[in-house]
């Protein structure tokens, strides 16, 4: 499988990441039809943005490769990903998704962004009676049980409910070789019922007299292309699950799609995606629902940040600039790479150097990339990370009192 | 060096974190005076709970070790560990301490808790021009210099200052083997002015007219006994810059005086540490500055996070919590251990087990406690994980809308 972008053309000399959304134009980045140069002119602090048509096309491309196989399809969009009200304005305004929760206040969030209580899906670990108390006064909201304990407590409850159970498939999937982003495998994990302990849940359930309906899995972020066979073993596992409720309608395949985040990977194959769904889900009646988050909204977004500091130490080139990982954790703690790329066009033929982009935080993991080939850059200049938009804002702190940022949708 | 806790009687069966203002009594975990139990019973959500008398107590055990050497020493608080307000009270209260800040926002919440400008010092790093202009604001707040970008800039701002250079003395320190807490070392780290850019530092600031009486040093987090060679290496590094300055003042000697974290450390030698101050520092008639974070906060602080689920999962032991590492990150990001106690004694006798302690959130990482040595917990329960006073709360984030919590100095 060739992680090639096959959507550049070959010799083209465009950027990996350039589309038609997000390019230099008159020699300034634009995202959409905003000039990245204008917004930073005026900016006072650090910048999201999100370009609301891309997320629409990234759930229009999802729903579209699923309908080539079925039409009994349901879209749930991960707003732990991404809670920014006009993100989520925008995706309401499609009517295209529902909301996946993973706490009551995500519940709340979702209810005022304009979703029904039957558009939400809840899926959650470690769950309080708290929680519980807050479901039942959500009686619409689809609830997926993580545990025999949730399981026992939820029943106690609300008696007679139809539910999802949440599967751990004992194998996992993520972004390439990160091991940081799987939700099960080889280790133990928090998440899901086991096969060992799935049999005391059916009859726990029974019991209790709640409706297993649902199998829900999620085994891990950020999957491509190259890890689709690890996730087709997901598939079939999860599949083992499903065969043993009698009643069941749907399968939630999770969330964990991934998009390319370097020039090395190649857009997520998401009919062979649709055709794995379809083998294992589609082909014994059951409806599908998936629940993407960084698919949607990654992409879209990107941090805004000014250059402060420029200066070679021992021998290194180091770049500092007005954000670090209070405000996007992945590059330091999940060693995920944002692209950083000025909002201003390097001049043709400027030559790229190898540097270490440095956060503003008093903290030894405080870089935002690391070995980045970037042309030239001043102190002054603004750089924009991209594939920011998920788990950026959302994941921000306000470490050393630097968190301070402005969101926005265009 | 043995890493048994000296202060602990052998054979006592006093579990190792136990001291006089950390303890149960009457069967009931208590905080100083405060019964934690009492707490927890009317409490609605996470609780941070802060001794003030405990860091009062850090911080006149360090000036008293200081005090067998020399006079002549300052003590600034790193307020980035724990920047809540009553905390901040309590240590102006003493009138001891002066606050070690890394940002404009910072400055202004130490000049807020009644700190004089002359009481701060302000050591960052990536500093942006806004920040340079917020320190105009503040003339009598010292300031190191991180970069030669930023002595420039400050230069032809503040001609005739007098200042701080922030070093790289080339070899790191911190607590145990930890790589992820070390500002130095064998990778070039964006931390300071490095030996190969030393001379030139020092003739832009002759050329912009400041005056260079301070020196600065920080190589690393949480260094106990064990690591006091290593930390002897850094302060003989950072010797040889201050050999080459002809009218310094004093030197910094940084933070990062680490506390036991588990069974398995011994407290700091303080003793100890300070000898190798003396030797280095005071010896060369130099005043003692020292900027301890944690070791001021770490140990006074305690997060109490109730039980919500206790199950096996594929034969591993889950307790799951109230929070996850949106609450506190270290045990998820850094490797960094808090160890969970129950507020209710356990019963005489009670057999121990391997349990995995899950936080609330749907992430792989969000683990507060791996392999933790528990007695029998019920849901419902309350553990205070303890040594949560510092890099907490600060460090927080409002990830899956779950991060609520409460902070209280007792």
């Amino acid at each position: 499988m060739s992680r090639r972008d096959r959507s550049r053309p070959a010799g083209s000399g465009a950027p990996w990441w350039q589309r038609p959304d997000l390019r230099y134009r008159g020699g300034v980045l634009h995202l959409g039809r905003c000039d990245l140069a204008a917004v930073t002119a005026a900016a006072r602090q650090p910048n999201y943005l999100y370009h609301a048509a891309r997320v629409r096309a990234n759930l229009a491309r999802l729903r579209a490769a699923l309908t080539r196989h079925t039409r009994r399809f349901r879209v749930f969009y991960a707003l732990k990903a991404n809670r920014c009200p006009g993100l989520l304005a925008a995706l309401r305004a499609t009517g295209a998704c529902g909301i996946d929760a993973c706490s009551p206040r995500e519940i709340a969030r979702a209810l005022r962004a304009g979703f029904r209580e039957d558009e939400i899906s809840f899926t959650a670990t470690s769950v309080a009676d708290a929680d519980l108390a807050a479901l039942a006064r959500h009686p619409g909201v689809w609830v997926n049980c993580d545990s025999l304990s949730m399981l026992a407590r939820l029943g106690r409850r609300q008696p007679g409910r139809a539910i999802g159970l949440r599967v751990n498939p004992g194998c996992g999937v993520g972004y390439r070789r990160n091991r940081l982003v799987r939700y099960a495998g080889a280790a133990t994990t928090k998440f899901g019922i086991y096969r060992s302990e799935f049999p005391a849940a059916l009859a726990l359930a029974a019991d209790l007299g709640l409706r297993v309906t649902g199998l829900h899995v999620h085994a891990g972020c950020g999957y491509l292309t190259p890890e689709l066979p690890r996730w087709e073993r997901v598939l079939a596992a999860t599949m083992e699950f499903a065969d043993r409720i009698p009643g069941l309608r749907h399968v939630n395949v999770g969330g964990g799609l991934g998009i390319p985040l370097t020039a090395g990977d190649a857009p997520l194959d998401l009919a062979a995606w649709a055709r794995l769904v379809a083998r294992h889900v589609v082909r014994r009646g059951l409806e599908v629902w998936v629940e993407p988050g960084d698919y949607l909204v990654k992409d879209s977004g990107v941090l805004l940040l000014q250059v402060n500091t420029v200066e070679t130490k021992h021998g290194a080139r180091f770049v500092g600039v007005t954000g670090g990982f209070n405000l996007h954790p992945e590059p330091a703690f999940y060693g995920l790479p944002l692209e950083p790329v000025p909002v201003r066009a390097p001049a043709a033929g400027a030559r790229r150097r190898r540097v270490q982009v440095a956060g503003n935080l008093n903290e030894a993991l405080d870089l935002l990339a690391r070995d980045a080939a970037l042309p030239p850059v001043a102190e002054g200049d603004w750089l924009a990370f991209l594939n920011a938009g998920g788990y950026g804002a959302a994941m921000s702190s306000d470490h050393c009192l630097r968190g301070g940022f402005r969101e926005r949708v265009v």
